[in-house]
């Protein structure tokens, strides 16, 4: 099977924009697991392409009736889930809880987390890592206005 | 205006769960600039109420035929912005660029951003900011497996 490659739209100096495609196309994407050496398909990592430096990020399409049978937990990232499409369940330590679109999970790196797609559609969620405990401020405190003419 | 308030829908010493309800109802929620004194229908953050410490999200529709008027910059913070849905331009520096759904911008802090929707519909999307810099590995390189019993 050939992966389907990430366009880049557009890069400069300070920045690279992706173009994954609409997100039903998601499964056109596959992950080549390193440890397990196995073919993930719908699973997409952007962070290399994008060349992030403060977070990595995967999305993928779990296909109806499809669970990850095992926990895992992280050295040092804090993962966030952020739940697009369709619905299932998610068990971090012994607590299990319903996720839909608009669900949004954030989990400390010892927390031991897994998640299922029990319906009968598809599930497409986003996952974001990052250094647990490097963030300095929330809401907009690191932002400033530049008064450059903007182009339109 | 009432601002909506973000629902926790489950919470344990190691996560934070909550449920935003379905993207085209973002509208519902608003954020008031700090700076500006000016509420933002549309908009919400995430990072306080799910007590992040890697990063701050943000989600925000914006109406049609509407654009951010100036230009922006950080200081310390990458940000990385993940279009949901509908369309319009971002410009970077001196480049400007058509988005829509599944285009995503990294942008270093230095970057001068904006963005707008200049089209008939709403645009929808996230953004993610975190500590430049702080990432120490892409992929799944910081998971690792735990074998314990899934509860379903």
């Amino acid at each position: 099977m050939i992966m389907k490659e990430i366009k880049i739209m557009s890069e400069g100096d300070n920045y690279t924009a992706i173009d994954l495609g609409e997100f039903d196309s998601l499964k056109e994407y596959s992950y080549l697991h390193p440890k397990l050496n196995q073919e993930i398909p719908g699973k997409v990592f952007i962070g290399e392409v994008l060349k992030t430096t403060g977070a990595e990020i995967s999305l993928q399409v779990l296909p109806p009736d499809t669970e990850i049978p095992f926990l895992h937990g992280h050295r040092k990232h804090e993962e966030i889930y952020i739940f697009l499409k369709g619905c299932g369940e998610f068990q971090v330590d012994n607590v299990v809880f319903k996720i839909k679109e608009g669900s949004i999970v954030r989990i400390a790196p010892e927390g031991k987390r897994t998640w299922r797609n029990n319906s009968n559609e598809s599930m497409t969620f986003m996952v974001v890592q990052t250094q647990a405990g490097q963030l300095d401020s929330h809401y907009i405190d690191d932002g400033f206005r530049i008064n450059e003419d903007v182009i339109w």
